[in-house]
C-alpha cells in the first residue's frame, strides 16, 4: 500500500518571512508552479489516486487541486478539515520572525520552533483573525478551536483524523494523496514512521516533493522516497 | 432560501466548436477569467456558502473552484458527482459542428440539439473517449453510464442527486452552489422552475453568470436573477 504527502510551497507570508500557521494566506506564483510541478511529477511516475485529504487552508487546498489537475484527475473525490491544517502558531502569527525575535528574543523564538511540546503565546479570542472569528470554524465547540499549539498538539488534533478517515480508506484499498502544512505532515510522519518525541523536530519534509511512503498491513512505514 | 447556479465558462472545445459532452476538456483563458469575475460578484453582493456541488469534469471542477478562491471561500466543502454532468452527446462527441451537419444533415444535427427526448447515436462503449474506458467512472454498473443522452435522460439521472443531497441541504439550511453545465443545469432548471417538455429547450443560461433562486420550502422557485 503506497500513501501520498505533498506539503503546499511557497505561500505569499513565507517570502515575508512571517508566521502564518492559521492565516489562510495564499499559495505565492513560486508556490503555484512547485505544486504544478509535483502534479506533472506524479503523472510522469503514473500516480493514480482515489481520494484526496486536505486542509481548510487555501495554501493546501490549492496545492492539492493543481497537483490533481496537472496529473489529469481533478475529478478525485477530495475532504478538506481542520484537522489537517498547520500548526496554530499563536500570538506569533503574523509577526515577523526578525521582529519576534528582536521582542521575545533569539532563544526563546527558537525554543517555540523546534521544541516538541511548549506553547508560544496565545493569540487572543477576541483578535479578528482569531479562528474563533472565522467561520469555517463556526461548527467546532469552542474549546476544540485551539489559539496556539506546538507539535505534540497539532499531533493530538490530526491523528483522529487519521484514525477515522485516511487510515480506513487506505485499508480499504484507496490511494492516498494527503496535501497539507510542514507540521501537520510531520505529525502524521511521527505516528507512521514511528519518530521519537526527541528526534521528530529535526525532520523536514520540502516543499513541492511528493512523499511516497509504502507501507505495511498495520500501516507501519516500510519504507519512503521522495518523487 | 437562497440558491445559486453557475455554468462553466468557455472551453477549449467551445471555443473550437466541437461537440462536448462527457469529453474532459479544460476552461479556456476566458472561461477562467469568466469564472474569476464570477467569484468577484458574488464575493461583492456578500454570497456565503456552506457547500459546493459540482461535476466530475475539469471544466466545471475549476469554475467551482475559481468561484471559491475569489470569494476567499475555498474551503467550503465540495462534492463532485458524475450526476452533475453536461449531456452526454453520444458520436457526436468530439465533432466540429459544422461537420456533424454535412455528415447528418442541417435538420437532423438541429433536432439532437434542440428536441428534448430524441436520442443522438451512440459513441461505441469500445471508443477509448467511451466513458466506460474512464476509470473516473469504473465504480458505476456499466449500464448506468451512458453511450448518448438526450435532456430528458440527463434530467433522470441527475434528479437523484438532487433528491438526495442538494435538496436535503438546502432544507437543513445551508447555502448551495452548483458549479455544473448547460445541460445539467438547465434539467435541475427544469425541474424547480416547473419548465415543461415543450418549453425547456428554449431557457439558455448564460455562462460564467451566477444565477440566483429564491425558493418556496417545497423548493419551487419564488424568483430569479442574475447576478
Amino acid at each position: 500500500m503506497e500513501l501520498v504527502f505533498i506539503r503546499h510551497g511557497l505561500s505569499e507570508w513565507n517570502a515575508l518571512n512571517l508566521f502564518t500557521g492559521w492565516r489562510d494566506v495564499n499559495l505565492s506564483e513560486k508556490g503555484v508552479e512547485e505544486a504544478k510541478e509535483a502534479g506533472r511529477k506524479l503523472k510522469a511516475a503514473g500516480f493514480e489516486f482515489d481520494i484526496a485529504f486536505t486542509s481548510v487552508l487555501t495554501r493546501a487546498i490549492k496545492t492539492c487541486n493543481l497537483v490533481l489537475e496537472e496529473s489529469n484527475q481533478l475529478w478525485v473525490p477530495q475532504i478538506k478539515t481542520w484537522r489537517l491544517n498547520e500548526r496554530h502558531y499563536g500570538g506569533l502569527q503574523g509577526l515577523n520572525k526578525a521582529e519576534a525575535a528582536a521582542e521575545h528574543g533569539d532563544e526563546q523564538v527558537r525554543i517555540w520552533r523546534r521544541s516538541y511540546d511548549v506553547l508560544p503565546p496565545v493569540l487572543d479570542p477576541k483578535d479578528p483573525n482569531s479562528a474563533h472569528n472565522d467561520r469555517r470554524y463556526a461548527h467546532l465547540p469552542a474549546d476544540v478551536v485551539p489559539d496556539c499549539e506546538n507539535l505534540k498538539v497539532t499531533l493530538e488534533r490530526v491523528l483522529p483524523f487519521w484514525e477515522d478517515q485516511i487510515a480506513p480508506a487506505i485499508k480499504a484499498g484507496k490511494r492516498v494523496l494527503v496535501a497539507a502544512h510542514g507540521n501537520s505532515l510531520r505529525a502524521l510522519a511521527k505516528h507512521i514512521e514511528g519518530i521519537s518525541d526527541a528526534d521528530i523536530m529535526d525532520l523536514e519534509i520540502p516543499t513541492g516533493q511528493p512523499l511516497v511512503y509504502t507501507l505495511d498491513d498495520n500501516l507501519k512505514v516500510v519504507s519512503k522516497r521522495y518523487l
